[in-house]
């Protein structure tokens, strides 16, 4: 390498050839391997659209995606921990009253879910913004199924008051494969994985001051809550959801934020 | 992963993953750093076409190609070396008699190539098949310039007699970038590394009950010797390039091939 390169980089490049150096001589990885992998790489690449991203896929599903984010998201014991982003976030999610339903085509299990967004000393914070996206009971995203679903279906935002409060009506996630047509789904099944999620309710929870929550909630009892096709299921973020009995929701499930202070700038 | 996958499968995957995960550890890759990674990968899968295979670059690039080739192909010593087998071979090149011109636009410094083809007792090989290509003087290979350059310009086939030797006139080859204008070149400039290979000529050398030789010869002092951009040099493979006075060609280069006894059936 030159000598007035970034040294940032100089680290990170002379890293990814050593540990690439030791894979291929630990495993004594043959031409035939390698042009696999060549070509394995290269259709992963000519896959991936604006709609699609095998390469997060591939990185989702080889564990490294949350193996980053632990490395970058160390919080004080107490807050909410992260798990993966995923794809199907959307910008322009509509901002709803609190209580509201974000469950526009009918479908799926009525669930009431409501907690708080606190500190890590258990006052409220006021202003915080959740944004929660979920599939329907089909097993997929509105973002999905363009023209089927109404858009914004299980997706809004939710501002809490001073209380910190938040609540909305959704349904009881379902767990759905990810996309498994491609190079991924084909790795997948040659190493004998499913390509299933565990059912969860993302939630991306900001405040000013406090670090950013990306993170799920988990469905408990899911079938797929050990084998989590993108590794992505910590035990803090199983959610119990309460079957109700004469209520207006089928279900409820309950699950306090607690977001860790922003200290970036300090 | 599942009970009843491929072992051999299983051992290259886990690995994967182990040097894939200490790498992101020792160098705690940031959230920005994986985002660079998923969009380079992704440009460098979206340029490769039937003309350009980036990921091979890639590979050639980070020294992978050659480790790949120094596991697979060890050989007695005294066998001649392989080298890095380049994107620019063609099947069908042309079947030229022994002594023969492979330079057909006229162009750079002629130069007389010739030698012998021996078992490791240093016997003369029969019917073993000498396959020649190098650049033209400009830097370019026939195949980089359909309708510039004559097909089959610098390249042939040399099939050797029972007293071994083969010999033809090309031209004294000249140093070249690899392709600069994508996702891999832009890598060269950010490590402040140049994309040029030193000159070289390539041969793939094979005879029945031989293992196949994918190798270059070098010419000596050429600048880029001690930092070529694929990491394809080796001593054993730097032939003498002598400068002949009145004599038809410019130059002389002598060097033999010294095969190993395939022993895959053995
Ligand atoms: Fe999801
Ligand atoms: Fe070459």
């Amino acid at each position: 390498m030159g000598r007035d390169i970034d040294p940032r980089l100089a680290i990170v490049m002379s890293a990814l050839v050593k540990h690439l150096h030791a894979f291929a001589k630990e495993v004594e990885l043959t031409q035939e391997e390698w042009n696999f992998g060549i070509d394995f790489l290269t259709r992963t690449g000519q896959i991936c659209s604006g709609e699609r991203q095998e390469f997060i896929l591939l990185s989702d599903t080889l564990g490294l995606s949350m193996l980053v984010d632990t490395i970058n998201n160390r919080r004080p014991s107490g807050a909410t921990e992260n798990t993966v982003y995923g794809p199907f976030h959307v910008a322009d999610a509509p901002v709803r009253e609190m209580g509201a339903t974000i469950t526009l085509d009918g479908k799926g299990e009525s669930c009431l879910f409501e907690g708080r967004v606190l500190d890590l000393q258990g006052n409220p914070i006021e202003g915080a913004r959740v944004d929660v996206w979920s599939d329907n009971a089909d097993g997929y995203y509105d973002v999905q199924q363009p023209g089927i679903q109404p858009k914004g279906n299980n997706r809004g935002i939710f501002i809490t008051g001073p209380d910190g409060k938040y609540s909305f009506i959704g349904i009881k996630p379902v767990s759905y494969p990810i996309p498994d047509d491609g190079p991924v789904g084909k790795m997948l099944a040659a190493v004998g994985r499913h390509p299933y999620r565990p059912a969860h309710m993302h939630y991306l929870v900001t405040a000013p001051g406090f670090k950013t929550i990306v993170t799920h909630t988990f469905v408990g009892g899911d079938e797929y809550l050990e084998s989590d096709a993108v590794f992505g299921v910590k035990k803090s973020l199983i959610a119990p959801f309460d079957r109700l009995e004469g209520e207006k929701t089928l279900w409820r499930s309950p699950f306090d934020f607690i977001m860790a202070p922003d200290t970036a700038g300090a």
